[in-house]
């Protein structure tokens, strides 16, 4: 079934219909060829999702009605949110459509020493914009109820300061050659917040890791193999899809 | 420490040498501004890694003397052969790239009911060969000693036949919403041979899930979202990795 996120505010529950407006008209008009009576899931991202029947077809707007709410979960247990060292190219959009799949529920790019890439001020407008378009599209696809948040870029000093609002905070630290990720998700239980801090294609230096451990991080190697900048945060997502998901408690509509 | 594949024969303990040729011979010289004096890592291919020292740069070939063997395994304690429905425009080279670095030892691409793309002979042995290449690049990068294999592309039928040569045969399953591959894994112990089935971007049809279950494999959901055909390895990779390499076992020269 497609589904299509929505704002919140798009949801008029007294009226029992959602507007769609936006690129998502063509898709529904265009590339789905929908007609009035279709069903569409539309999600108005804080984790609602409706079952819909489109009512009216506009030029710039859809108009559906609201059938009913559906329960089904496929959100991870935890909350994952990935930092990540700014990329070269456009390896950014690989991790954030990856990220989305695999569950994330918030990506912060950031500078750091070894960072390559420099974004003036509009141009890191644009790509963030780029970004949560790749978030949106990735979600409806995954079947998500919820589209990642997109941070703007932070630098280290501002990303060290975040650390106490997680509940674990880890660093993929290539000169960690003990610790592994199972060390510390094992024993976890209960609605977490955790955040993974992923190095640039250089990754960190022996100081930057000093810097982050002060600041509360841990220290962590993801598997024996090294793995690249745009690897790392989808190894880290996937085991914690596989611990934390390790049974399927929740079997909803779909 | 920059490492190159060379042939088993390439290889001479007798003499305590290894000889480059091919193209690595102008990345030593060309990308890495190598000279005599300098060390790299030769690897077999068949898990034998060197410490060299460069002696001689020729136009077309590098020798090195043999110094030591190195002991630092990154290999998964497990065998995994991922067999990929073969997806559409250059996300092979992806899945290629990636299931390297994440320690697959062997990739079947195969084609199915819903496998869109059509590769005629001369194509298929020009992808093989570009899919090589990217593994061998990929294997140095992520410091394997282990290049994995690529098969040609097998049919449904064919890839059905394979299943008892593994310890474990599963199938990625969209349609199961009940058994995880934690489920499947959390109690195996030993030298494994375990192989992961991928769908192409339309997945399986019902009738060859219930082929590959009458054939020996067994259904397994990735998380609970719905992923990419191109991510579902990188998942299986990644939570096969964070269960059988949950306590760094072996810490070696590096």
């Amino acid at each position: 079934m497609q589904r299509y996120f929505v704002r919140a505010s798009d949801v008029d529950q007294q009226k029992q219909s959602v507007t769609i407006t936006g690129e998502d008209v063509g898709h529904i008009v265009k590339v789905m060829r929908f007609s009035p009576g279709d069903r569409i899931i539309c999600c108005d991202g804080t984790g609602n999702c409706y079952m819909t029947a489109i009512q009216e077809i506009r030029r710039d707007q859809v108009n559906c009605r609201l059938m009913e709410k559906i329960h089904d979960d496929r959100e991870l247990p935890v909350h994952v949110t990935i930092a990540q060292g700014l990329p070269k190219g456009d390896k950014m959009d690989l991790i954030v459509q990856k990220g989305t799949e695999l569950g994330a529920r918030a990506l912060i790019p950031f500078t750091s020493s070894r960072t390559i890439v420099q974004l003036d001020e509009k141009k890191q407008a644009k790509r963030i914009e780029r970004w949560n378009k790749i978030a949106k599209e990735a979600s409806e696809q995954s079947h998500r109820s919820i589209v990642p948040e997109i941070s703007g870029v932070l630098s280290w000093k501002q990303l060290l300061k975040i650390a106490d609002q997680f509940d674990l905070a880890l660093l993929a630290f290539e000169g960690e050659r003990v610790t592994t990720l199972y060390s510390y998700l094992q024993n976890l239980k209960g609605n977490l917040k955790i955040l993974v801090i992923v190095g640039p294609e250089g990754g960190f230096s022996e100081e930057e890791a000093a810097e982050a451990g002060a600041a509360g991080f841990k220290s962590v190697m993801l598997g024996n193999r090294i793995l690249r900048t745009e690897t790392a945060a989808l190894y880290a997502l996937s085991c914690i899809s596989y611990q934390f998901e390790q049974i399927k408690f929740i079997v909803g509509k779909n």
